[in-house]
């Protein structure tokens, strides 16, 4: 527990790295929704490994949707999706029954499964866990598309290499469409510099880190709560679920502590018959509501955990110190796939933000 | 909604900054537990305004418990804190029905609640309602603390000013107690420093933010859930339930961008039988997962969004450009209060993951 | 836990009856609602003891709202209502500290709770914590009305006295506002035979039972869900958090056992352009859905369990038999005073089911 | 929504009746737990048409575990298990498409729906979801035998024939396990005739109802909770996700309405040093609590909605009156069916009761 998030669109996650077939079910859909099976399938391409030095592991993630999808449309059933685990290697990680991977759970969960987890590849733990996540955020985005909500994240920075910050700048509806279906979104051409920065880490087998910021752009003004399902809340709890990610700012986030409130407040001001602000260090969100204003929140990546170089470790059963040297696969960043999926959860909050704020017929 | 929070451990908070009195309720309490009067009342006293510039608004915070104590002790009901609303100057506030305080609530609650929002200083936003939140948290330390766990805030960051790093550095557990109790706290002699920065920043009418650095001691390994549930999860979502904080990261956060697996994985190793790692860039959590180290992790905390400087507005209800110039009292930083809310919000997100993962009896 | 009951409008309960003060906490409201002090005025003089031979503690329950009503009206803020416990007489408790009630929670709750709840009047288990509840119903059912909806409740059976069954009968809008706002809610004139009835009971020291009948009127069609939040799910839960009330039936209920799917189905068929069905045996729900016919369900409400006879028990502190008399005060016959705090626990339910099916705005 | 229920043990159902897979996932479930698959395979056997004039849809039921089982254990990670539907006759439904059966979901769900429902079979209404919790709770029954608690449900009362009462007479450890292995399960000799009842109303193309009895044995003394997770309340709203149940009533439950506090308390005594009540008209639950008696309650079951008579209806998308032959299969009664899937669902509720109770390691 718990594998659900979500109060009126929610989501429920299962599966392992190694086991048959994943999947994530989906409650609380409108009925009537037409299924776009190619953005579903565009999605999923962007979090396939696709880059230079990412890993050889290629799924084809011939998802499959076993209920609530009728006659092509969403019937307001739960809708289930199913992913089958193809191209498994489950020796390369039989090293894992015993040998705790640093900055991975694997010991933690053999400390809290008392051993009965299944340890192939992360196992319950794994970033595969992923895939139906954004398979089913296939059908949450056009909801949020026909009301006019755009929602994309881009690498704001990787390797000391930084692209046009949304905190300080403003984004387009255009460019927000092509961000989200970037295969390496970034908004300056700082992507192959990035992309060098990437292999340099995978020819020393090594990995590297980054920050991701996400837009979302027209949210209606007073989405969320006060108190405990503040916007910030909300997003953060849906962010954190994604490994790999150890830290969120909304606005300028950290970099309020070198600022004043005359120099870091948003002030208010009158565009037509339109409130705004004429900055946006909140990033969109005052007392936890959104303020009419783009939402924009960066992500910490951390580097991949697994690397090829040799660390050391304990042998968790035998509780005695060991070496790790890791032949599986594995990117060197994770940060490009892990933009599409920072997209997907927070599609999801925003949809179960509106819904909880506004009813159903918000979306 | 929503004002309640947590699973197991259930947090449920009301009233306005103006009201007669605001309170909150905490319910899945144990039976048994003696009330330590005075743990409370020293809480309080650390969140009550007492520093150098701070705001004249001062609170006797003459709480009491009118559910779920019973011959001075829990008696596993629902416990009902109040606390009286005296010292209000609601006249100061009487700009504010229609007059937007910049990075405030005020607009955005406007939109959100027609109008009829008590906007009184802030109403249901107000600051002012962390003070029944840390009451409650003066039940659920000792509940820790028997168990020997330890939480505690220092200032980590003001003005430029820096304090000690507990990513990089270690915490004993006699140094963790000495700053739970600390008015201003802070670990190397930087207090007067900071201080300092605060008393400028009144002196300019204007405030300033900062970063606060939290550990957890002796969280058991296994704490937490995947996916949903993750510790991080569960921590910012009560961390951004506190107005102000604007970023939160775990271990070494936004640094991971500036590293590699090879420098930032935290390599294990036996310390006797214990497993520990080398580093802490982890913070404290795998997978979601506590892995035994301290957990630790830091919060951006925004400059006070009242100033005593003109800014430029709107009237919300004239839909016109306006200038506001706040009377009212205020502090020039709320990151001393801060730390006090954090801990308690950080006590109620540590019991709620504990009971979840292992059982009322952990506890 | 859990004191807190509700998806989108949600109720958290405290208190106990010996305390200073109890009340309840309603989130999710409207706002901008207007509150009717009278409608709550009136909904508490039909929960306080009034008929023949009810207890002679008479509470002036004298609520009041410390959250979330600004100038009259809703503000969107959560609203805890408090009420003083006034007229107690503790004394007349002391025996419960070790001696088990027949048939209340005194054994269970002492058994729960090691000997720590607070057994002057049941505590946190009496009765008397309705009156909080029946209070915050008062801001609901104006909601329901605007809408068109009406909610009553009213004896069906008592002493072997039967009033009209509503499964059988149809019940117009006059007789519905009527039931409403009858200290003694029957349709029949059957009210001066069961009052009889209550008398005999008394004048024996004893108690006596029965059973209610609700009716929900023009529920919109389509209120509720499959699977666990069924209307009758989320119904019997409000319910059975009633104390005393031991059973719940919808439609002909247990009356189904002695009939046929040929007699017991209920038909449909045009009536104009309404989709109506000849027979209700179904209680106006389908498979967990609203199919627009009135809602009609059955309540068994327990003779009261405290009774002036004397009555074996255990001392459950000595871990020995022992003998009962009960001194203090109480009700013959506790179904009057249920029917308005089972029109209360419908109504949140309702508001909650409609608010998670159609959206806040639905009311 | 909401296709998910429990709060520390979590049972999320998806699925239609003509879809290529239903399924549900369990989440919580304690790591280390050895599979039973006989006993799954004989639950399902149960659940699956067998008796006399039984409905012709065989199913074989060919579950298989996606997730959350290692080795032949729980992992501690969520459970999705998985049945093909077999032997599907779409065509069977076509007249489903518009036509609603009486008493079933269909017209309800097409108001709700807005027409996008999937109908065939009752599609997500259908009571072949039942398979998939039966299956999962296979996983909880060791859980709680291995504790000594038992469940068992028999038919009480049929077609005017009865079975013995269970709360005014005991029930043995061994006729529990007897109950629940039978596939018509009665104490009395009774099950012949209650056959005859059901043939005969299937040899008119009718139907017929009933009611069914619980027991919990053993279950602590303490689980459940005050106000809204009363065990009534748990149960309850469990029970009514069944389709075709109407009713529940704990204990004496509707024949309260015939007794007086005198002759319905339940007087406690010392049983050793056990403490016990002579009588168990409150089912073994006081004020929401379990006090150590059996648990006991009842179900009324509705007779099987579709019947092969012809019955008169509407066609609601032409909105005109209609007549309905139904010539799918169907039983006769699903009282014996439903058994076994009240079991599982207590079963669910009393696991998720105790967790939240008494913390993971009650079980």
């Amino acid at each position: 527990m718990s594998n659900t998030i979500g109060k009126n669109l929610r989501v429920t996650l299962f599966g392992e790295s190694h086991g048959e077939e994943i999947g994530a079910v989906l409650d609380g859909m409108k009925a009537g929704e037409e299924v776009d099976y190619s953005l579903i399938d565009s999605l999923l391409a962007k979090r396939r490994p696709s880059g230079r030095g990412e890993t050889a592991r290629i799924e084809k993630d011939s998802y499959r949707f076993v209920s609530g999808i009728f006659n092509g449309k969403t019937t307001g059933a739960p809708i289930c999706v199913l992913i089958p685990n193809e191209n498994k290697r489950s020796s390369d990680y039989d090293v894992l029954s015993s040998l705790a991977r640093p900055s991975h759970a694997d010991y933690a969960a053999n400390e809290k499964y008392l051993g009965f987890q299944d340890y192939r590849g992360g196992g319950h733990f794994s970033g595969r866990l992923t895939a139906p996540l954004v398979a089913l955020s296939g059908l949450v985005f056009p909801l949020l598309r026909k009301k006019g909500m755009k929602i994309c994240t881009h690498i704001l920075e990787l390797g000391g290499v930084k692209d046009r910050d949304l905190v300080y700048s403003s984004l387009t509806d255009g460019e927000a469409d092509g961000l989200f279906e970037e295969r390496f979104p970034v908004l300056d051409p700082v992507g192959e510099k990035m992309e060098e920065k990437i292999e340099e880490a995978a020819s020393k087998k090594d990995s590297i880190g980054g920050v991701t910021q996400t837009a979302i752009l027209h949210l209606p003004v007073g989405t969320g709560e006060p108190s405990f399902d503040s916007l910030e809340s909300v997003l953060s709890s849906y962010m954190f679920s994604i490994g790999g990610i150890k830290g969120i700012e909304f606005g300028s986030g950290f970099a309020f502590k070198d600022g004043t409130g005359s120099t870091m407040n948003d002030e208010f001001y009158m565009d037509g018959d339109m409130v705004k602000t004429k900055t946006n260090h909140n990033g969109g969100i005052n007392g936890g509501i959104a303020n009419g204003m783009p939402v924009v929140f960066n992500c910490a990546v951390k580097p991949t955990s697994s690397i090829g170089l040799k660390q050391d470790t304990v042998d968790f059963k035998k509780k005695e110190d060991a070496v790790l040297e890791l032949t599986g696969r594995h990117d060197p960043a994770i940060i490009r796939r892990a933009c599409v999926v920072i997209d997907a959860m927070t599609a999801f909050a925003v949809a179960d933000s509106l819904i909880s704020s506004f009813g159903k017929d918000v979306l």
